[in-house]
């Protein structure tokens, strides 16, 4: 039998992926499950978005454009203009999500062992994008005592190495909330400049900010034009992350030159998600302040809940709709199992994402659980009242 | 400034890619251009993949199963009942396109600096997914005289190394028109089998077969299952190019249990493409026949006509719909140029897609075009009329 690659034995599955079996089991024994581990919005697409594509009237589904329709990147300038980000069509790729322009940009900038260092915890799947190009990421690691704010500076630059060739931050954060600050940006664009490094930022909860905060663009910070790169989703913002559209921004040259080659490799991105993404582009504003005071909501409700429970450290998430909790548990992934294995009350449990998987430095965040507020306010309330009661079981 | 990759550097462009800013510039001066360069087919899509996305009731557009849902591959599995291919759902992966397919396949299967051995010419874009994952081309040439039929076994046996990981055939070729015989695919299969290697065939042509041949898959090979996966799609098939919809198929478990995980971090192929796909399921079979039989006229005038043009050698293709036919010229991407830059024939002229690319071996198919015969025929007819006395005004 032909054996598989290392890279593929070396893929990290889903942290959440396991869990699955566990969960399947305990809904055929009859008990209802609040998903807490999941990024899925429950929030209802923009109707604009989905009647442009009920109403489409092609006859041939053909290949789209490599890069995106001109129309399409011209009207997301516009969007990025209207949020202080100027770039102009041609610094745009239009990819199969915020997932592949990933893909593209670890591609287009790093080499097979070259090195990227990301601020731990992170979205779990930047592990499985770099592995897949044989690039090594490199962990700097963020606490829960201080929300996950930006590591200090230097202990970037202790991790520093020739092959390093970016740092990547997601902001705000999956799975942390956090929102960097304008003074980190300017730091990581100081350290970026100084060792002539790519930055690239995933950006794809910008428009997810709370308390009145101002989420502040690698792309706004001047001088920083050959280092930036943006990875962006419409998959949260419009609710339609099944759509499969993002986009790759940079106004280096080379970047966008060397993506679009990867990108022509695959053709083009999905012709109906494009009509969806573009239309969704009109989405009246009421609909984004609606979302945006929903998920706050649920926000407040959901920390304030947290941190009600005994021994329970939650960090403050300014942005996004994720929050790491920190519980009176040895190991959140035997916890998370038992959850859904061995607890219910009056029927009902959790399933939580633990949240070593977000983590590159073995030991750290075993502890930790992550929940995403993408559910009703009555149900996360009771979903933090189940936590809570499991957690006094589970004690004993 | 930051440096990009190498293998950026090294990521191929697309063949055509080069000649679209002559064309722009032909159009711009009022030339008509006919796109013989290209496989988009014009044919249309069943109405039925069109109609069940116009009658979609989303709300939410979420994320789909990672690996396509199950009832879709049920479906996908019945389709390959059909077509005497023996698979179960749970041996499929639903990807975006073919092409991912591909890239997931190469990645499963193979390491940085690993060897995949591929008969030329062959889909050029196997260079670029090889390039992005550092896995080394190695070809193995296959020529016009005899149709680009399989080449010696022991010119396959010559080049395998310790470092070869797998035979890719592409059954029917692009851009060969060649249709491998049961005999091929078994010399294939003994040679795999001997080596320990994975044989990967691109079948995403399988309907396009003429002359009442018939199409032997690779997984139709008893034996072989271990060793044999399939990269499916519905681009050509349904001409629905702009779905994005392909598949991933191997009874091989770790094969399928690899490429899940690097299709577990894209997260999800495109929800509406799955719609129009699934439907596409039930396109009835009158649609096939009146499309095949369509393409075979097509072929039969398009290779007719090149038959009579002077110092013109054609490969008789037997399926997909493209033909690479070798011209009296020293270079073919000088004249391609020249078509479209100083060439007109009553305000007209052809874009065609030089062989060159093609072929991984340098000086290879420097005078050979790929023609798509994705046009009705009279236009088929007036373009090869075209390329007639153009040839004989470069000859001069
Ligand atoms: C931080 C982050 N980046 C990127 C993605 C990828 O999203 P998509 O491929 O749907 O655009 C996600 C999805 O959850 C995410 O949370
Ligand atoms: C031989 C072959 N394989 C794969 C593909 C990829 O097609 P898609 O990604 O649209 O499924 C193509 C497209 O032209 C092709 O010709």
């Amino acid at each position: 039998m032909p054996s598989i690659s290392r890279r593929g034995e070396t893929m990290p599955e889903s942290p959440i992926r396991k869990l699955v079996p566990f969960a399947e089991a305990a809904i055929k024994r009859g008990i209802k499950i609040i998903h807490l581990n999941i990024g899925q919005p429950d929030i209802k697409t923009p109707k604009v978005a989905l009647d442009a594509v009920k109403n489409n009237t092609l006859e041939v589904l053909a290949y789209s454009r490599t890069e995106g329709s001109e129309s399409y990147r011209e009207k997301i300038a516009a969007y990025y203009a209207k949020n202080n980000i100027h770039v102009n069509a041609d610094n745009i790729i239009v990819t199969t999500g915020g997932s592949e322009a990933l893909s593209f940009a670890l591609g287009s900038i790093a080499d097979n062992d070259d090195e990227i260092i990301i601020p731990e915890p992170f979205y779990a799947n930047y592990n499985g994008f770099a592995n897949a190009s044989g690039i090594k990421v490199v962990p700097v690691v963020s606490n829960i005592e201080n929300n996950f704010a930006l590591p200090p500076i230097d202990e970037f630059e202790k991790l520093i190495t020739p092959r390093t060739k970016a740092i990547l931050i997601c902001n705000p954060g999956n799975p942390t909330g956090y929102l960097y600050t304008r003074e980190e940006i300017k730091k990581l664009a100081a350290i970026v400049k100084k060792h002539n490094l790519f930055l690239i930022a995933d950006e794809v909860y910008r428009e997810f900010i709370y308390e009145g905060r101002e989420h502040y663009s690698i792309l706004q910070e001047e001088g920083l034009e050959e280092h930036a790169i943006i990875i962006d989703s419409v998959s949260k913002r419009y609710s339609m992350c099944g759509a499969r559209i993002g986009y790759l921004v940079s106004k280096n040259k080379e970047v966008i030159k060397t993506a679009l080659k990867f990108a022509q490799a695959r053709l083009s991105p999905p012709t109906y998600a494009q009509i969806a993404s573009e239309a969704a582009l009109d989405t009246p504003q009421s609909y984004f302040d609606d979302v945006k005071k929903e998920y706050e909501e649920r926000r407040n409700i959901l920390i304030s809940e947290l941190n009600k429970l005994d021994g329970v450290v939650v960090a403050q998430p300014q942005g996004a709709f994720y929050c790491i909790a920190q519980l009176p548990i040895d190991n959140a992934d035997v916890f998370a199992q038992w959850l859904l294995e061995d607890f219910n009350l009056n029927g009902e449990t959790v399933m939580v994402a633990p949240a070593a998987g977000f983590y590159a430095t073995k030991g750290l965040g075993t502890d930790q659980i992550r929940i995403a507020y993408v559910l009703e306010k009555e149900d996360l309330k009771r979903a933090v009242h189940i936590l809570k009661e499991a957690l006094k079981v589970y004690a004993n």
